[in-house]
């Protein structure tokens, strides 16, 4: 396939290297990686393949030209508009376009530039760090989840996941699979923020006690989840937040990063995301509500905090 | 009068100062200014008197013997009951005894203690720094209020009162100083905690954008007061808030020091005290319950903080 993938992140580039790999026709857009994959190739270590070093092409997205089967949107999701909006002039109404971006409103937006049945949703659990420009590791495999933005299942996605369980990045399709996406957002939402709030790792959130407030914040998920037709249960989810958190696979997540790097988060579309699926669903979300205003002024106190004199 | 100040902090000390000063026989109690204060007399320096040495009693509790006019609670309101329970050999059926604590529920505490005729309660906007054992700043006159726990303003409170404007230390009294009361508890509810969980002092909330916050959890407070019988107005606290927060006054709040300092701060007391009325009463306070819960996660995420290695 021609892939397009747009975000040349540490998560892009885990993406198109792997497919890259097995054979795939890859480009990467964006990022400060591409001048150095242009010139040395993309280094990568992951649990499944070793280290290996692959060639895909890397170049800004005023320079991409011709077909694409696929285009993978992988910025943040706050970057989503800029990012289509500089690939516009190779968008057709045959090719998939695919966010695996965080937190809900991303097929909203992609709607914008192509017809629904173009659009595929994902998310995915497998980890990924840059460690330097044109580098990245990747230390466990995990899972993610793929799905057409509606409707059932389709040949096409069905085809996508099967080249991706190819590259060694597995994906659950199908019944489940929207239950994953979810499950995922909810964590986002209530361990992501609290960390970043804090300032702590989530391995952190267990010694400082903060299981009752994410467990409050993950039912208000699970509500917005259900009034939206997904079955997941406030149980379910409560047992998936405890092992995750307790199995300590997650490294620090990048809300905290962002947010002591100066910069701004994701919060918008995970948070802020659920709330606005709240207020259309008549549900309730005051905890979040709370959070996501929090989240704003952290972003706006760095290099404003107070330092004590005593 | 014979009175006996327990909790001998900055406020502790600037009261007993100021009316040791008009001749008061003052007997200051707790805290690590005690032995100092013995030894070498209380150092003030106050908008109002100038620099001066006062020499008012000062010991531990156990040593305190004899019978008190007026007994003044000005320990952290997470420790009266100790502070109570270590003066319970003094306590008698004719003394008042007056708490000029932080929040909501001093008085159902000192109701365990005496009988309701005898309590009064009461707030202090004075500012009042320790800045060395047995040495206060207080760098400008403002305004307190006194009342009665319960029923119409008493002879002893209009006493109590005149005794401390002779001393410097103004005081609203009868119509009006309840609203003074709870007006501080909104105050220090939305932007003492704010402070506290961004890191950042008073005169740095209007910058990172804190208003809109501020004002939603002033409108929970205002809502309780309401219940309360207390008839202040949405827009007036707002007004209040803006202008103590804009005419700058404000040092760093104390919740913010002592989140700094790695120490328990008040909030069940303030946020919590409100969040408990408006429980009892049939008004909810969801942004005052996240709050709470962040405030105390803060409180055991000292010395725990992510270190970047960016």
């Amino acid at each position: 396939m021609k892939i397009c993938i747009v975000g040349a992140g540490a998560m892009g580039c885990l993406y198109g290297g792997c497919l890259s790999l097995i054979g795939h026709d890859i480009t990467l857009v964006g990022g400060r990686s591409i001048p150095v994959i242009r010139e040395k190739g993309l280094k990568m270590n992951t649990a499944w393949t070793g280290p290996v070093v692959v060639y895909p092409k890397a170049c800004n997205a005023e320079e991409l030209e011709g077909e694409y089967d696929l285009l993978i949107l992988l910025t943040k999701t706050f970057q989503s508009r800029a990012a289509m909006d500089s690939v516009r002039h190779i968008l057709n109404n045959k090719m998939t376009v695919l966010s695996l971006q965080n937190g809900l409103g991303n097929k909203e937006l992609l709607q914008e530039y192509v017809a629904t049945e173009q659009i595929m949703l994902g998310m995915t659990l497998y980890p990924s760090d840059l460690i330097a420009p044109g580098e990245i590791v990747s230390s466990f495999a995990d899972i993610g989840a793929l799905v057409d933005a509606e409707g059932p299942l389709s040949e096409r996605t069905r085809k996508i996941s099967a080249e991706m369980d190819k590259a060694g990045i597995k994906h659950i399709i199908g019944e489940g699979a929207w239950e994953f996406i979810w499950e995922k957002v909810i964590f986002n939402a209530s361990a992501n923020t609290v960390c970043a709030l804090m300032g702590v790792s989530s391995e952190m959130l267990s010694p400082i006690g903060a299981y009752d407030l994410l467990y409050q914040m993950a039912d208000e998920g699970v509500a917005v989840a259900n009034a939206n037709g997904i079955p997941i249960t406030g149980e379910g989810m409560r047992k998936r937040l405890f092992n995750i958190l307790e199995l300590g696979k997650t490294h620090a997540p990048s809300m905290l990063v962002d947010i002591t790097a100066g910069r701004k988060t994701e919060v918008d579309f995970i948070n802020g995301g659920l709330a606005r699926e709240g207020r259309r669903l008549g549900i309730p979300t005051p905890i979040n509500d709370v959070i996501i205003q929090l989240i704003h002024l952290k972003e706006n106190s760095r290099g404003k905090e107070y330092i004590s004199h005593s």
